[in-house]
């Protein structure tokens, strides 16, 4: 069998501890796959005294995780320490230049710095890969830059961060309130003591963004991802959506848009109303699941899931072992030459069903001013729910359901309410999910 | 750019003049992503003159397909002949033999001589490459031979054939019975003139033995696939699977069995009853979909069209990019003499919970019989619904699901009803899908 391929850790966080794990347990299985075996030989993490539940005795230590680059006994340098800049990105860099292949896991360095590591990973002639980077164990950087790259993509839309999912379908199962499921996935360790990347869709554009520079051999430009998140969503806004037939889901969505003077990318993430009967709608708890369209293979679902150490892991050793096999591949599945700079789509023109809530006081003509506000704007409601009466003084949700229409012209309903004494907090506005 | 990486196609029924329609469609895309031009050079067919809807005229003809291998301009033959031997594997064979590449979407081919052509692609250092085998434009062959190759697989299952699934899933919407569902799929195309290989579960068998021996690294073993198709299969039986809360789907299931004596290896194609809340029950229509397990990345599913002129030809062109790409990879995901050969398990310690149905006549005492050889072989019935009262004189349909139990059990009761009077035909017996 040939020699070993060396591997250095950089990170012994829950991901990279699940790295070690499944590197000596699947040891045999990897090796008869990847034709050779692989090989751990030095790791760097922030503190060599915890106890991490695995043996790091037979691995050199670093300190410095930048270190690892430069050692002789490393072919490939794995980059679990997470962050867009910092010693991530100093050593993604220094392995790069030191002709070493760079496997990681880190979606915000990716985001932000992907165009210059896969440009200088070309230059240099090594392998930059990043499958676990997007929707953890499943493998759809693969799936997108191999399985469909016969294929004009048409679009790629899914269920991105495993937190807003777990919150949103707790919440659904349950009927409480964001806030409440929050800190109870903070205690359960489903989402971070800072949840800000989660829940207000950070982490989830960092995704989109790599998988439309894929999908349609784009730059990478996840400036331009229109982002909300989940923390506005009431328990109510849950009830009202099951009762018209749909659940919540924090959906990314990316599509080339030819509307308008050329082809403009378009890149949004938000929730979400998603029908029941939708595969989407299935999606449950901390699972992942993307959705990609192409002009000949039709409509491919990728479902699995989105965190944790064992799936992360997983997919940070199957990029070791494409490179063990010697199939080095483009990071954005071509050259970084060939990607085009794609224009942000302009969005005036999009149309669709949208569900609006709005928090308003308990008093007479607001019902009104809200409709008439609709009316002028020009759009038109399918269906609308006032629910109950709060206790008196308080706060009462009307939500509804708009016909098929412009998205312009709900915002412009929205501008009309602005400032208006009959809203007591911002409306929410949601998509629905078409088929 | 590169030098054109130059084809030559056998067949040109629906799937190759797919293929031909997609290379032009998206030559451009698909030489960015290639790195090199992808071009056919030759192409044969049975006909020549028949209109296909594609020009035929820049491409040199053969009559005879096995001469295009020995063709001076032809880097990879693209096998679309069918049948798993006569001229497609005499053009495999002489391909392989001249230093060709191969790709094909010939699953009976590859479930009877896979390892034989793998092998000798070995020896040529040449690619064999069959992703349009398994589940139509659905890239899992790639999935689980690349993105899940970290884990030692414990389990792989799906829907592998959608023209029953078709047929099912319509029976299920329309209440029609099997012939009727099946005589409307001819006409439509859903299903073959000779529909034997598809409803008698043996193309989902063919699939499945493939991704048994690629999940697994066993050595491919059609001939241990045990199989049941769904011709059996009632509108009463789709009814009572309802109320009951389940859909009918066929589901190909094969694990690693450590039960006994040593690993065997499990492989089914058997019609099963799935609870209407798992995923596989919303898989409608032509649909395909398969799951894997792993010991690190946990449940993957894999979704899409599982056959059709585009999905099929997707997936043969990425087989072409990744050679394009010099990405050759093992036929099945490690080199033939690594595969192990592994027994056929034994499946009389396994457990589940069926359905079971019987067609009896209408006269007292019958449920009686039925209902002691149960006890007597003890089975433990969980539910029984007797189908309302046939004509005078005619059958009466008696449906029943058991608790978890030993499949030899349900067995043993079957046996102990064999040449009884009391039943009118072969009672049919379901595996219900556990999660």
């Amino acid at each position: 069998m040939a020699e070993p391929l060396k591997i250095a850790l950089a990170g012994l966080g829950t991901v990279g501890t699940g790295v070690i794990r499944l590197i000596e347990t699947n040891a045999e299985l990897i090796a008869r796959r990847a034709r050779r075996p692989i090989a751990i030989t030095a790791v760097s993490a922030r503190d060599r005294t915890k106890d991490r539940g695995v043996d790091l005795a037979c691995y050199a230590w670093e300190d410095d995780p930048v270190v690892l680059a430069a050692r002789d006994d490393v072919d490939v340098v794995v980059e679990l320490v997470g962050g867009s800049d910092g010693p991530a990105l100093a050593l993604a860099r220094n392995a790069i230049a030191q002709g070493k292949s760079l496997v990681t896991a880190n979606k915000a360095m990716i985001a932000h710095h992907g165009l210059e590591l896969a440009s200088d990973a070309e230059q240099a002639g090594i392998a930059l890969k990043f499958e676990a980077a997007v929707a953890g164990g499943i493998p759809v950087v693969k799936g997108l830059s191999e399985g469909a790259a016969a294929n004009a993509i048409e679009r790629v839309y899914g269920i991105l961060n495993g937190t807003c999912n777990y919150i949103l379908s707790t919440m659904e199962a349950t009927g409480r309130d964001f806030g409440d499921v929050l800190a109870d996935a903070q205690r359960l360790g489903y989402a971070e003591a800072d949840p800000t990347f989660d829940i207000e869709g950070i982490d989830a554009a960092h995704k989109l963004a790599i998988l439309a520079s894929i999908g349609f051999g784009a730059r990478l430009d996840f400036d331009a991802v229109d982002v909300s998140g989940i923390s506005r969503i009431k328990a109510a806004d849950i009830a009202q959506a099951r009762a018209l037939g749909y659940v919540i889901r924090l959906i990314g969505m990316t599509e080339i848009d030819t509307a308008g003077s050329g082809a403009g990318l378009f890149q949004r993430v938000r929730p979400h109303l998603v029908p029941v009967d939708h595969p989407l709608a299935h999606v449950d708890g901390a699972t992942n699941a993307v959705v990609a369209e192409g002009n000949f293979m039709g409509r491919l679902l990728f479902q699995g899931a989105g965190a944790g150490d064992g799936p992360t892991a997983s997919a940070v050793v199957a990029d070791i072992i494409d490179v063990a096999r010697g199939e080095r591949g483009a990071a954005f599945a071509m050259p970084v030459d060939e990607l085009e700079a794609m224009p942000r789509a302009l969005t005036g023109h999009r149309t669709g069903r949208a569900y609006l809530r709005f928090t308003v006081p308990d008093r007479p003509g607001v019902l009104a001013e809200i409709t008439a506000a609709m009316r002028d704007a020009g759009v038109s409601i399918e269906s609308l729910i006032q629910h109950g009466r709060a206790e008196e003084g308080g706060e009462v949700i009307i939500a509804m359901v708009t016909h098929d229409g412009p998205e312009s012209a709900v915002s412009a309903a929205i501008s009309l309410l602005e400032g208006s004494d009959s809203l007591t907090a911002e409306p929410l506005v949601m998509q629905i999910l078409g088929s």
